[in-house]
């Protein structure tokens, strides 16, 4: 994973500037995009990112502040000429909503659609370097989360000692995955020394609309970036709490007891012009917090 | 009716800044919205209009360009505590798009939204002042379009008149209509001398999207303000009349077939990232043509 970078980040009703959900995340070979608010795709063009390179779009529950720019985004990759498949994952009545909309107007798609729906926990794609799972949260409706977990990293070749000991081309896969070389004379070549470690495999959690819910620690444990809703100032937990939300503060005790490295927060209510606040509640609790800030992409 | 401002002039996909089809109708008593591409309620908010003073929405088909930002309105209006009833008119499925994204939200509306599907050509809104009614246009899907007639303005009381012959509040509704004044002594006072001459009812004609066709110049003969869209320029007239749409020169021919005062064209292509040229080549046939240009108010 390299990067994910905020296309929206308010709740329910567009204000102060400020555009409903959705995420863009890069990984080293392909792009994924978490939730689909209205105006997403003119977010997409306005941050320079590429919808020809999207492979998979995760919606995380039917609220419209989620979703309502999903049909345009799709449509308009078609009018643009797409040809590559696309993966959809998001809950089962998402299928109806797009086919309904494609067939009143008489729309097929120039590419492939696989809708995958959101039925049961556990992994839900797993390409050459990442494995996604989805995970429920407790939400006024069927809400789910993400964990995207890089595989393990190939080592890495050093090009000047595979040089030197002149290794064919052909052994380079098997070097990234820790085998020794043994010349043609027998010498053994430890791999130590024609190699460097791998990064660590990195990991990220989008944990969509919640409640304050801890039973979550668990799925959510150690991730290298964490987001979490903070719909709410701490003063109003109360109103989080009727409305299915999280407040800062409750953000950043996730991240506490998850033990995440980074949090992101997000989702901010539209009562609030300024999000400073929410910042410094949640660094009360945890200290590496970053505002979900749109435009900005965060490196991880 | 006093203006019609532009909150979208682009077809298809959002390009070059320009956003999909809406327009805001503004009448003596009410706001009329023409069509509701995606991020229509943003444009709203951008250009100071009070989406509250709406009363009726006008959906003239079922392709995304025109209607994918209002399942995102009505929501939004509702989360703002709209109270005021809203009356929809649209294509027959457009109630079930609706009502499938409200009930997998679990939502209900505030306020109460009247349905009118759009069935047979004739009256479909009839206010105070403004009578609306829809027409056929020969488009790929069901389209409509809609002209909206003010009713016969009653006539200006001339204050200082009334006041010298002492006419009582409650007679004024008649002086508005014509009527003569007689005085408890019997006496005659011509309308003529209380009242002045009414301004002459107004009419827009909004084409939707269309091929180029002089059928519909009896409907929309001398109109006040014409919209035709115009979604290539003239050299295109084979894609456009392939595609159910028409060019600039077309647009411009029918306004001057329909003899109507002023025309605006909008829904430009995609493909262009200048729209002058279109001016330019509406205004060889037709003189007083104006561009659809987004934000801008133009009262007629």
């Amino acid at each position: 994973m390299q990067s994910v970078t905020i296309l929206g980040n308010n709740s329910a009703i567009p204000a102060f500037g400020r555009n409903p959900t959705a995420q863009w995340l890069q990984t080293q070979e392909e792009c994924f995009l978490i939730d689909c608010g209205e105006g997403t795709q003119l977010q997409i063009s306005k941050y320079k990112l590429k919808h020809s390179k999207l492979t998979h779009i995760f919606i995380s529950h039917l609220h419209g502040d989620h979703y309502f720019g999903l049909i345009g985004l799709l449509t308009s990759m078609s009018l643009l000429n797409r040809a590559k498949d696309l993966h959809l994952h998001g809950p089962a009545a998402l299928k109806e909503i797009i086919q309904l909309q494609l067939d009143v107007a008489q729309t097929k798609l120039n590419y492939t659609l696989h809708f995958h729906p959101l039925e049961k926990e556990g992994t839900i794609a797993n390409t050459k370097k990442i494995e996604v799972s989805c995970f429920k949260v407790k939400h006024s409706i069927d809400c789910w989360g993400f964990l995207f977990k890089e595989k393990k990293n190939n080592r890495s070749i050093l090009p000047e000692k595979v040089k030197s000991y002149e290794i064919p081309v052909t052994f380079y896969e098997q070097l990234q995955q820790g085998e020794d070389f043994v010349t043609s004379k027998g010498t053994i070549v430890s791999n130590e020394e024609l190699t460097t470690l791998a990064s660590p495999p990195k990991s990220y959690a989008y944990c969509a609309d919640t409640i304050y819910d801890e039973s979550l620690v668990e799925t959510i444990k150690g991730v290298d970036l964490l987001y979490h809703e903070a719909t709410y100032l701490k003063d109003l937990h109360e109103k989080a709490a009727d409305r299915f939300h999280s407040t800062s503060i409750q953000a950043a005790s996730m991240a506490k007891l998850a033990k995440v490295n980074q949090l992101i927060i997000g989702h901010f209510s539209s009562k609030y012009e300024s999000i400073d606040p929410f910042l410094d509640e949640a660094k009360e609790i945890f200290e590496n917090t970053l505002l979900a800030i749109e435009g900005v992409c965060y490196k991880f």
